[in-house]
């Protein structure tokens, strides 16, 4: 991380792209408590919930139907929330809480000073990625080791990550941004960061939504994992044995790494998958906003919509010329456009038709008894109170030996995908697979959805590990607990193997 | 649960035993993004602060040393913000978030009405418990069968619990509150709530803490578990599947219900070790306040603090002569005088005397090359910033084969005992604990203590799997790094191994 001078702090931030770090005086420790200062939420939350409302109208969505109606009160207030470390300042939070500790006068931290090497481990914090304004997961360490016989509150290094993890980062400028304010703030003998972070895979169901193309059994709705590691003071010095010592505690708790992942290339710097693949937002009509042709209806809106984003940053107190966010607005209506609205319905019309051919062929000869199910069927879809992804799997039963010809999984996965590439909110997404299926397979359908919502782990919630289970039931399934009870514990014993 | 009526929420919650009820206007969504309101911690915390500074002195502490000066600052906001739902009121919370859907016309819950069951899974909350102010942890699972073509914003049943837990609670009465507040609320066809709740047990090293005992191998710092469950509605109804399904569905995450867990007795209502186990605080002064006799001086200082603890209470806005409340300030004493200054200081001074004849036995021939490691010795502290435990395991190895006669696991056992039966911070009792060890066993000593701190987890920051790991090394440790890493490498397979 190169040297670190004890200069004021404020400039430092500067240097990292943010023309106005704004000063919240936290009356000491008043932010023990309460997240976020009074006011932070209700500022400037017009002008972004403007930019969303002509989002939903580029996604072909109703910003007044019911369900969207609040939509851009949620998303605005979400963006302020999530960006809230803009207007927090470290040294407010750590000053009150810096401990004098006598140590055993023996050497700078071992076990004299105050006792030797800190660690707090599993520190589990949400970022915004500043390529595509999807928020990422970070499991954080953080190690440092006292001088000047002081100690902080272990909960500060929590809060001082976290302030940088409110902020549109990527994970390398996160662990510099968490080691520098640590070491500039406490002036300990040196500091460690290691992040583990994870970015919503693009689901490769995704990737290709023009073509008519059958998803493939790998469709699994993965994370891409990136670690970063920053350090100072003691911990650059090869000699000493810190860094050996924090990666030992860190082994402790299951937390392995590898030499080299420690050591983050510029050419490993764009680990947004976004980033990495880039394709035209409307099909053919991939039009710059600013390059003075007339443009279409497709290109107006287009340009709308970029407009819009732009304008999200700039109220997030960012500048969006700033290098990293240039192509941001770009990606993240990339992203959205793979929910749009009117798209999807031409696609399903030919769809529907390919299943009322395959259900002709098949109708006639029917087993009674017979119980299938396709189970763990990924998808990714979009809440559409929140404009963030919800992701996980669909289980599906029918009743019938001789559909399983025409309703393969296949097929299934397509029914899934096109009411997950929308708009949505789980409970109706899995009334309405159950209710497509059921109108094909007439005699019973049960399915259940499982899925991480986003919006329930990255917002002020937090609840990290939650998980929402929702379930439909039609036909034979109603009467036939027993054949309910085969289908769930067809699922738990899927779960259980790791499926 | 018993039948529910559609009547003020207000008034159901009056009868549970809360005088007065606040209503604060969330301004619609508001909390979405911040948690608590403005204002919320400043409110009387003055009056807590005294009461905190009565029980540090009963503790035989100078409330105005280093590391206690903010501590009953800190302590009194993380009371009112641990307690907030009281000031929370719930429809505020579900009404800016009830979505109309549309369902299938088949039948309510069964992919009709909206879809069918809804189930939010491992939700993580802190409680406080009513018997002795120690915080618990709580893992949620909430359903609820929609009704009336409407669903409610799924971060709201993670909202509307919180309210519930941020109080002081037991996990039966947690469940109720949780389930009666959703059914009167969102008004589905029916509400299940299956809490695991787990609370601190009391470590075997504290119950008796006037004895000169060697600890057991049994002292693991383990966590009580108990169980609670409430329904509502159509999962009352014993012919319909819907409470099979929502244990269906926990099962998939691994939560396995007995069956007779679901219904607990007024017998198992009593689940708080404090509570089965009373005992005097002060030996032989285990004097009533109330009682007219003249009271001795620790008498007096035990009414102080249990004045103290009483008042506490009715700063929260608790009525400290509710019947489940009436033994807790006696309880909340009780625990933090584990923790008392002076009378472990006696206790050290024959230990140390012990510690001393037996190193003279023993001093003379030494082995240069022997390292001898007890790792996983349990402990329980009191952080003397929050007042709050931490509690985990220490390792501690040293040089010598000729020591181990003396310094055996139970020596061990003690002198992380002595340091952690006191106010502490993790930093300085790894450095006390290495400095007395290291005044032994002259040559080398390295300390690893990893420990869950409940500040980190139970007040705002709610870090839940944070830990903390904290090293010290003196001696020969210092130089031979082979020594050190042979030492984390034992830790590390012990971890491994689930030791």
């Amino acid at each position: 991380m190169g040297a670190l001078g004890d200069g004021f702090f404020g400039a430092e931030l500067a240097c990292n792209g943010m023309g106005h770090v704004f000063i919240v005086d936290m009356e000491g420790e008043e932010e023990e408590v309460g997240v976020g200062g009074c006011g932070s939420v209700s500022e400037s939350t017009a002008g972004i919930e403007d930019a969303v409302k002509v989002l939903l109208q580029g996604l072909g969505e109703d910003p007044d139907r019911d369900g969207l109606k609040r939509t851009p009160l949620r998303v605005a207030k979400a963006f302020r929330d999530g960006t809230r470390g803009y207007r927090q300042y470290v040294h407010d939070i750590v000053q009150g809480a810096l401990f004098p500790e006598a140590g055993s006068n023996i050497g700078t931290g071992q076990a004299g000073g105050t006792g030797g090497l800190v660690v707090v481990r599993d520190i589990t914090l949400f970022s915004y990625c500043e390529s595509c304004l999807l928020p990422f997961k970070v499991q954080c360490h953080v190690g440092y080791v006292p001088s000047g016989q002081r100690v902080v509150g272990l909960s500060k290094l929590a809060r001082v990550a976290d302030v940088f993890a409110k902020r549109l980062q990527d994970p390398q400028r996160l662990a510099n941004d968490i080691c520098s304010a640590l070491q500039c703030s406490i002036k300990p003998a040196g500091v460690a960061v290691f992040l583990q972070c994870w970015h919503l895979q693009i689901p490769e169901v995704l990737k290709d939504c023009s073509a008519q193309r059958e998803p493939s059994k790998s469709d699994m709705q993965g994370w891409l994992q990136a670690p970063a590691y920053s350090c100072s003071g003691a911990f650059e010095d090869e000699k000493s044995s810190f860094g050996f010592d924090f990666f030992s505690l860190l082994k402790f708790r299951g937390v392995t790494v590898v030499k080299n992942q420690t050591k983050v290339s510029s050419a490993q710097h764009c680990w947004c998958p976004l980033k990495s693949q880039e394709m035209p937002l409307f099909n053919g009509h991939n039009t710059s906003p600013t390059n003075g042709t007339v443009l279409s209806k497709a290109g107006a809106t287009q340009a709308a919509m970029l407009a819009a984003v732009t304008s999200i940053l700039t109220s997030l107190g960012e500048d969006p010329q700033r290098r990293e966010l240039v192509g941001t607005p770009y990606r993240f209506v990339q992203w959205l456009m793979n929910f749009k609205r009117s798209s999807f319905e031409l696609k399903m019309n030919g769809f529907n038709h390919g299943i009322a051919s395959f259900y002709k062929k098949t109708d006639g000869v029917h087993d009674q008894s017979a119980i299938h199910s396709e189970l763990n069927l990924p998808f990714c879809s979009q809440c559409e109170h929140h404009l963030l992804p919800f992701h996980g799997v669909v289980h599906i039963g029918f009743f019938g030996s001789q559909e399983l010809k025409a309703v393969d999984r296949s097929i299934l996965q397509s029914v899934v995908h096109f009411y997950g590439s929308k708009l949505q909110v789980q409970e109706r997404m899995t009334r309405q697979i159950a209710d497509t299926v059921f109108s094909i397979v007439h005699r019973g359908v049960i399915v259940v959805v499982e899925a991480n919502h986003i919006c329930m782990i990255s917002r002020g919630i937090e609840k990290v590990g939650s998980s929402t289970a929702t379930i439909a039931v039609l036909g034979q399934f109603l009467s036939n607990i027993d054949a309910k009870e085969t289908f769930l514990q067809a699922i738990s014993n899927s779960t259980a193997s790791g499926g």
